[in-house]
């Protein structure tokens, strides 16, 4: 290739999919959602639709093996996809895996890996139904494919929020970047010296948040039970700021969110504190939580209020009102999202 | 990791997966069928079910970027998840497409990769819906997933060839690999003197059945206008021999397969006797054809006689008969698997 050439970062990760994919349209009736939501929509009867979604993790680039157990892997690997059928308010039933390996790897290392893929599958009810085993020239890289159903009149697409809904939030944020800190901090001492034992007392909420994070497949329960339909939903895997501004650009509105609710764990908080980052920060830029973020209508805040998985955050406003944070001085401030680069 | 390792190659790409999901047990009730067949089967409707199915594709060990141009590329990674769906009976309509590419490729590498992709889309009728885009620490690596469906009826396991049962192949066999000696010598050619051009001439259609296979969709419009179900059956991504062992074993049964039967393109012949192989050694133990191999009853022969694209090349035995290959002189040898190995 002798012509210009574009260095694929000058896109970033959304603007390169939207490129590579924006020629691409969707000809079968079947096929009423493609690319755009955390997990793609398939008509199969008169009640239900399928839900397929996908992601890739690469050593080196998603994972660290040398704090990332193979068991915890596994089982994170099948976690992230079921969250993503999860913020379609869906429940997933099968997965596929694919899985590059190079020889360095001995069979009890594969052993690990699914001895975490199956524990996952055992927690969350899914099925492994297939996959794929080749070598690998570097590393590890698995690649997991979910499937799973919802009710038609259940779905929750990122687009549904409308003015005036509550923008309600899962669990605790921050953590896993928190966790990840503790992490990367002890792989430098651990580099510098190896007969420095690792240092991670105290820091096993946020790590476990980092190396073993569940999906909200509970959440989905919740709701159910609780009668409530939200009106959009996504899965918290980039940082809250970035889902808020995918969230509100499908849903073509704007918001309010309000730090002094952001919900943040007290252990989170003071690992921030000694790492000199705020925690507010942290739970809006940094990655990994894989909580989700909805929207409801006003009228079922009552039934969600005393469950204590779910903090509303916000509310949203009209796209021309924009996207504000809105700090504990009461100052707004436009959202941007830094979220995860991985270009 | 002190204890006793195992190296994965003692195991070869079939004994390691089988090893690593024999623990797993399929639990919701719409998981009909799991690993073992070309595709998993899921439940959806009273008249159809749903097939899913992966496949990998690593720079270094699937394909060569210095022969393999990315637009060939992403078309023969849609034809390969195709070809799954093809070999269940069913039709394949969606595919969600996760890439993982170093910083050395350009967008204008992805555009071309992407374009072989929306061909091969528009060809086969699929609809890519999803997809994960990442970084990778080394080359390129793709990840498909399909989701096809098939009338239950119309379903066609590897496991359900009976005694009697013909054998048939569709197209012509051993053309991919011998495609690939051929791009493999020039690239030698090429490594010691670069200013040698390639010397491709003649040679176009066995380096398009290694650089663009063909899913053998139209095989499945074929049979469903002649009415034939076949009891059986699998794509051939491994070499004949492999899969004529797989489908045998799957469903329990010998058979005889007669060397003078096996289609062989003359070029292919040709080429094979250049380099000193033997033409029938290629299409048995050569891999990437992405032919269907399929058993029907004798009662359907007439029906596909006179089709060019089928070849009947031997029958179905009892299982306790083995599986024999009868060569040109009319002796009888056990056939064994030689196929693709990764480990």
């Amino acid at each position: 290739m002798s012509e210009k050439t574009t260095n694929i970062s000058e896109l970033g990760e959304f603007g390169l999919i939207d490129h590579l994919t924006n020629k691409f349209e969707l000809k079968n009736t079947n096929s009423l959602l493609g690319v755009g939501d955390d997990a793609a929509v398939i008509a199969i009867s008169d009640e239900e639709v399928m839900l397929l979604s996908t992601d890739m993790l690469i050593e080196g680039i998603h994972f660290n093996l040398m704090y990332m157990p193979l068991k915890h892997l596994g089982y994170k690997a099948v976690a992230v996809n079921v969250s993503d059928i999860c913020a379609m308010n869906g429940t997933a039933e099968q997965i596929t895996v694919s899985l590059a390996v190079s020889s360095r790897f001995p069979l009890e290392a594969l052993e690990e890996l699914y001895d975490g893929i199956r524990i996952a599958c055992e927690n969350y009810k899914v099925d492994l139904v297939g996959g794929d085993t080749t070598s690998s020239t570097s590393g590890l890289i698995i690649n997991i494919s979910v499937v799973g159903r919802v009710k038609k009149e259940e779905i929750t697409y990122r687009s549904g929020a409308k003015e005036m809904d509550l923008l309600v939030v899962t669990g605790d944020l921050g953590g896993a970047y928190i966790g990840l800190q503790v992490l990367e901090r002890e792989k430098e001492v651990f580099k510098a010296n190896p007969t420095i034992q690792p240092d991670l007392d105290g820091h096993d909420y946020i790590i476990e948040r980092q190396l073993k994070p569940e999906a909200r497949k509970d959440i989905i329960g919740f709701l159910k039970e609780l009668e409530v339909v939200p009106t959009s939903m996504i899965d918290i895997s980039d940082g809250l700021a970035s889902e808020i501004i995918h969230l509100c650009k499908a849903s073509n509105v704007g918001c309010y969110v309000y730090d002094e609710k952001i919900p943040i764990d007290a252990k989170t908080s003071m690992m921030a504190i000694d790492f000199n980052l705020d925690p507010s920060t942290c739970a809006l830029n940094g990655g990994e939580d894989y909580e989700l973020l909805f929207t409801i209508k006003q009228s079922d805040f009552e039934k969600i209020q005393s469950n204590p998985n779910m903090t509303v955050i916000g509310h949203i406003t009209d796209a021309t009102d924009g996207i504000y944070f809105i700090d504990k001085n009461g100052s707004a401030l436009e959202l941007e999202a830094q979220g995860w680069k991985h270009f």
